[in-house]
């Protein structure tokens, strides 16, 4: 019996990674850095995002696309009023985008205009994980009220990720938050992964994480 | 042409709804009280299930199911230091329980030694909404670092519960909360819900939650 020769079939993407892929060829075909930003909800994504267009507008043009599971524009409009091109993502109740959903999003904004684009995603510590849009790096915005457990009850979605911002700092005096265990819990999960405790708030140590995205830009 | 008799199916339950029935069915016909408590991570609904454990348990016979996504006992392990039943369900990445893992979590307890069963859901302010797991009440735990505009961006989770909690009311002076704003989008979303703000941590305003709690068992 001869030596059959076994075709082998390369790992097919699933139709979101495919999707994601592509838009990420778009984001790099026009110069765009792309970064999406994850959270459980209230842990001041909007704020950080806020935050960073005012430390980086006036040199780069900054577009955001910021997802909802309600049709309510409160995100929306607090991008706007800083002057920003901004498109919203209704997902109907759902509790996360998805590349698809980005790729509409995209159709909404000039990319020739665009050298950072910042995704706000769904508020959700669990199903976001899941899903690649296209970017470049993801980003968790973690909050010190939240509590300093987090890593150990939702590990997922702090694997993988490329900056982890702990937020609310201004609030440690006032809460029982254990810095080490909590990166502890962090480095089993991403080694090595960019850190950044803040306050979006008060601005307090916000430059280490605008330095960080600055390297890419 | 005579007149037909148009047959009429009553409303069919989904296969979630249908399970969830027969599990309320069978903490009715042991006396049991259930609540399902849903939150945001980092909310405090295992501080709340604490404080309500040790407020109540002088009086009542409580249980515990615990849902988690990851296989940690972070949770189960403090109720248990309590000396209550407790059980885990993992629910191995999924961002719910549903109402057949309940049915499982309800076969590792002695159901005819509680008067009530509290079910700790996972933390997340979309999905868990969607599922009925057999309680009495749906629980929402709110928190004031969340943030007032959380009823408006999430508003799914808010209706049809018959409690609301705002844990957390000791941060209020560190924080802007409108609590007029919060109440005016929780009014819109479920008019007339019984409205608990308290402080888990320092027990402030527990007494509430606790008398309406009473007026059940």
């Amino acid at each position: 019996m001869g030596t059959k020769t076994i075709p082998i079939v390369k790992k097919i993407l699933n139709a979101n990674d495919q999707i994601a892929q592509e838009n990420n060829k778009v984001f790099k075909d026009n110069n765009i850095l792309t970064i999406n930003v994850m959270a459980s909800p209230g842990s001041g994504k909007t704020s950080m995002i806020l935050r960073t267009i005012k430390e980086l507008s006036s040199m780069c043009r900054i577009g955001v696309i910021e997802g909802d599971t309600a049709p309510v524009t409160i995100d929306s409009d607090k991008v706007s009023n800083l002057d920003i091109p901004v498109t919203q993502i209704n997902t109907g109740g759902e509790c996360h985008l998805d590349a698809m959903m980005v790729r509409k999003g995209m159709e909404q904004l000039d990319l020739t205009n665009l050298d950072l684009l910042i995704i706000e995603n769904v508020g959700n510590l669990i199903c976001p994980a899941a899903f690649k849009l296209g970017e470049d790096f993801s980003v968790v915005v973690a909050s010190i009220p939240e509590g300093d457990d987090k890593p150990y009850k939702y590990p997922n979605i702090y694997r993988g990720i490329q900056a982890l911002i702990l937020n609310k700092i201004d609030l440690l005096p006032y809460l029982d938050f254990d810095m080490d265990y909590f990166q502890k819990g962090i480095e089993v999960l991403n080694p090595g992964v960019s850190f950044f405790p803040l306050s979006c708030k008060t601005g307090e140590k916000f430059g280490p994480w605008i330095n960080w995205l600055k390297n890419y830009l």
